[in-house]
């Protein structure tokens, strides 16, 4: 389906994930969704009666679980735990490039926008991110980290990515981004082997 | 000097500097500026005649050096390296706390919302960012971090600690922070250990 013949709704929705994505909450208008979007104003207030407000709340669900799916896919694919962080981190790096620097994390500008100043906005993000942590978590642990260990290390993850995302949209740079990648894959390859030291020394005698 | 006393021009920017902080650029207006600086509207133009851009690139400027200034502190004042790593994210994880998440990197959001939209003040950005990159990195090689790896953990450094910004600000939560600073003071632990293992390696043997 091309975007021309999407559904009002969709097409509004779309075109504001992507203007957030390049410019944040703040810096984009209801005028400009609706025009970019192709979409008569009175539609905006009648799918989102809350709103910039309720349609922000959407698009921080729908493009964060989208990016979410996005970066499993290009994980679950890859044979083992640390081909798919380097897949995603190097994936991230390709992709700022090819966009101008542009397209990074969906929900990330938004988030510090809105952090101290909209709590409802705030609470979406907040979603998000707990969302992220757990899918990252559970890939952790299948993998054989200790559950423990699993969500420290799925933060730590997620922020190397979106702080390498900072710097690497306003340098211009997306060396930034492949770095954590690297950094990360490496601390993941040391947990793991923690985990299996941990596990040779604890396994019962009789089953050794 | 109280807040009161000061210059115009001084109370401007510090305002500016706080609102940046808490709500980004575009969350910003001028007159709100004007009015919590207890400025005259007209002072705003007199003082930077290219408008929120001129002031905006001032506040960049004052807002990162005096930031790297106080990290800076920190990490200088503990005994070694690992320490100060460690110092400067737990310092910045209190601060969150104690600020009710508000007062975290200075030009976090801004270098995020102006990164596609604003060349000017993303070259203002980027210059803070190579600026503390390369403090970081001084630092690193002082403490025995090869010059040619040096540059690349000061960046992952950084990186870590704007992306645990972002999930402690969503998230209402400074944990990120710490556990960044423990992984981060991990790898650098490491990095001084190769180099110190290819210093001995590759000593020369009348010196030995």
């Amino acid at each position: 389906m091309s975007a021309s013949t999407k559904p009002t709704k969709d097409r509004i929705v779309e075109t504001t994930e992507r203007l957030f994505r390049r410019q944040g909450f703040n810096g984009t208008g209801l005028k400009q969704i609706v025009a970019e979007a192709n979409a008569p104003f009175g539609s905006l207030y009648h799918f989102f009666p809350g709103g910039k407000e309720q349609l922000g709340t959407e698009v921080i669900h729908s493009s964060g679980l989208m990016y979410q799916r996005l970066v499993e896919g290009i994980f679950d694919a890859a044979g083992d735990v640390l081909a798919g962080i380097r897949d995603c981190f190097d994936g991230a790096a390709e992709v700022l490039r090819a966009t101008d620097y542009e397209d990074a994390c969906p929900i990330e500008t938004v988030a510090l926008e809105v952090a101290s100043t909209n709590e409802t906005l705030r609470v979406a993000c907040a979603e998000i991110f707990e969302s992220w942590i757990a899918s990252a978590s559970t890939r952790l642990q299948s993998a054989g980290v200790e559950k423990a260990r699993s969500r420290e290390l799925a933060i730590f993850l997620i922020s190397a990515l979106e702080g390498a995302f900072v710097l690497a949209r306003g340098m211009r740079d997306a060396r930034p981004v492949e770095i954590a990648g690297e950094h990360v894959a490496h601390v993941v390859a040391e947990a793991l082997r923690a985990a299996k030291r941990r596990r040779a020394t604890t396994r019962p005698r009789g089953r050794r």
